[in-house]
């Protein structure tokens, strides 16, 4: 070996994809499949279609809407060869913005849209974030409130059910018309002050209770406001009714009262500190919490936003309720309460034979399977012995194996074997469909 | 208005999609949703398994294995903030390479898998051409040949029989073994003037016949080869199989054989002009053309190619059979043709009243169709008189209407109107789902 090879030598291509991204290998994909189509399934009960947009938009959509850490840091961006400025979509609402400004007079409102899109940003990865991971994102447009609040509740819930997530998930409902009137009605603080009070109540579970403390003190509130702050931030919705008589915690109470009549006593509960970022919400927000203190973590969340159109068109209105659902939590979450679904095995049927001659028979017994049932059905390549042919049915994880030996073969037969119950009938190679044995050993197959 | 405004305003932000891309509007995305689940249907029944990776991957991993040409003019890349060279995948080889590689031990072969992601290239966008497109890739990893050529030829016609497309298509087949075969063996060219002449046979049909023998005198081959050449490209199967006689074209010729024994006498069709590109392929290779003369163009292709893991592995060796197949093309291939699917309108059941006091009897019902009857049902947000609530029904695309009107809910009724037939019946609120008159409307609803 030269010494050179030792430095200037092509570095070896990794096989690791790129950092903080998956491969998703054919049983990882097949779980995405699974939440893609329990997704699809349950919102198009409701009426919600899906649309999609390019992986790149223009840079300047984001400088405009997305909020200020995620564009300087977070952003993947780029000039591109003819040197436009464009970035990889850190999220979905901006695409949706410009997909229904541009068709704003002929949608039919309220628009009911979802979409569940790749989604990119610059992070070091860690336990729940990726740099790029898929977010269910569902969206009701120019609705009236509160039934839209209620109906992206349902379908959050109907969403959870369908992964009988239900039981270990709670719904904290706030609304930001509300904390805006105690803040500033009540409390007497500018709009400014309430902004930023707000923010710190928002990030509060991040801290410790000193470096809270000591924020709260920067904002420079009297005693009896500070005292005030403490009240409201621990107050149950019937205090709050009680103290603030509201418009704003009457609906917010009416629809938590809605949610739960309907999906019983305890999902929906009223947590006066859930402000969900800052930028974007001006009604009802939500967060999913697991209900498990090993994971208090918010799973996903929403609520109202006001004038999703108001970048494109001056004179126009568009308000919305929606919430995302990133796949890697979710993941964890139905990880952690052994919720993860059975997805089933790879292939229905392996086909093999004992000697060449047999290998037209075996296509042809396929070709009927995989028309007349549509089973998944590989057949050798080469002839092999049964052995063989049991570790390659495995290796394939087929539920079951069907044989053309010579001892059948001779008799104008084949075997067929369910793997996991271990039964074998005998068929004939023609006009086996028609045989009751087939059909019943085909029952049990598609059960199993 | 300020002069000032007109120069150093900010530039309305577009409600255009990034050049060469296209926004998926919900019919848009029902369109390639359907595309993906024939795909996948298809492929299941052939024991496919589906994979994906990720959008960005290293630059260095095109660099080693994509074309020159892409590499240098249309290939996305840029360095993330770490300083990693990164690239958006132009075409899904490279990534399979790698997630095969890593797991190139415990995969069992033959590996058959498949993917549907969307692609970039920086390409002028023009018909059939776009900056981002979805494209279905099949590979056969580790098979046997012929076995592997006949089941990737088969699941190609497999794929265009499910979009009603086999009548229009022909495929058009060749071998890079036998062109090798005759080009260096019987014209004794040696190996670089033989890779020269087929990538001028390869692009002859986009030159003009000038141009095309201008370029094969410069390759300065004598008279007779040159004849030969020409006699050659205009070869028809059982001419070729007379005068070259070798192991090559009888694998071929057996391989057409048996797609045309299985699909119909001119499905496969032997083309000596068919060379699909360059560097991968090494044995049979095919494009599938629209028979049509008004549309003469590959719709998609593939064939064999050699150690697709030879990047990352320097003992092992792994060949394979597989295509890419477009959306953009096909689609427009599809639109030609008559072809394009019904896709279905967009919602089940439009459910209004005339009364506020009637909304959680139109929820209630509404509940009982989704639950027990899988149907997408929207209900208004708001009491609508009968005439504003067919036109949203209209609106939102609804196959039917249920009214809770005044008169009927007097009588503890509804109505439930089928648009496309006009047929309408009269269901009481309570136990409506139980009523014979339901279930026949409920399938005649199905059907339309």
């Amino acid at each position: 070996m030269s010494g050179e090879s030792l430095f200037l030598g092509p570095m070896p291509l990794s096989m690791k994809p790129y950092k903080g991204t998956r491969d998703f290998y054919p049983r990882d994909k097949k779980f995405l499949r699974f939440l893609a189509e329990k997704f699809s399934n349950i919102l198009n009960l409701y009426g919600y279609l899906e649309y999609d947009g390019p992986m790149l938009e223009s840079f300047d959509l984001y400088a405009a809407k997305t909020g200020q850490e995620i564009v300087e840091t977070q952003l993947y961006h780029f000039e591109d060869r003819g040197g436009r400025k464009v970035a990889i979509r850190p999220e979905m609402t901006p695409t949706l913005a410009r997909m229904v400004s541009a068709k704003i007079d002929e949608l039919p409102k309220p628009i009911r849209w979802f979409s569940f899109p790749n989604l990119w940003r610059y992070e070091r990865p860690q336990r729940g974030r990726l740099r790029e991971h898929w977010q269910l994102n569902v969206d009701l447009l120019g609705g009236v409130n509160p039934q839209s609040e209620i109906e992206i509740l349902s379908v959050a819930a109907e969403l959870l059910k369908s992964l009988k997530a239900l039981p270990f998930v709670e719904l904290r409902v706030n609304s930001r018309a509300f904390v805006n009137f105690v803040f500033e009605k009540q409390l007497s603080l500018d709009a400014k002050q309430a902004l930023v009070l707000e923010k710190l109540i928002d990030a509060k579970a991040k801290m410790s209770e000193v470096e809270y403390l000591g924020k709260l003190a920067d904002l420079k509130l009297t005693d009896t406001v500070v005292e005030k702050v403490e009240l409201y931030s621990r107050m149950g919705l019937e205090e709050a009714l009680k103290v603030f008589a509201c418009p704003e915690i009457e609906a917010l109470s009416s629809v938590i009262q809605q949610i739960n009549s309907q999906y019983g006593a305890n999902l929906a509960v009223f947590d006066p500190t859930i402000m969900r970022g800052l930028d974007y919400y001006t009604g009802m927000v939500f967060e999913a919490f697991d209900k498990s203190p090993d994971n208090p973590r918010a799973m996903f969340g929403g609520g109202r936003y006001d004038n999703l159109v108001g970048l494109f068109h001056e004179k126009k209105q568009l308000s919305g309720v929606g919430f995302g659902m990133g796949d890697v939590v979710l993941s964890q979450f139905l990880e952690t309460h052994g919720l993860m679904p059975d997805l089933g095995q790879d292939l229905d049927v392996y086909v093999a034979y004992q000697s060449d001659d047999f290998q037209s028979s075996a296509q042809k017994i396929s070709i009927q399977l995989r028309e007349k049932h549509f089973l998944s059905v590989v057949v050798s390549q080469e002839a092999q012995k049964i052995k063989s042919a049991f570790k390659s049915a495995n290796r394939l994880d087929s539920t079951s194996v069907i044989l053309l030996s010579e001892d059948e073969f001779s008799r104008n037969c084949f075997v067929w074997k369910n793997l996991s119950s271990g039964e074998q009938i005998e068929l004939p190679i023609e006009g086996f469909l028609a045989q009751s044995s087939f059909k019943s050993a085909l029952e049990k197959l598609k059960k199993s």
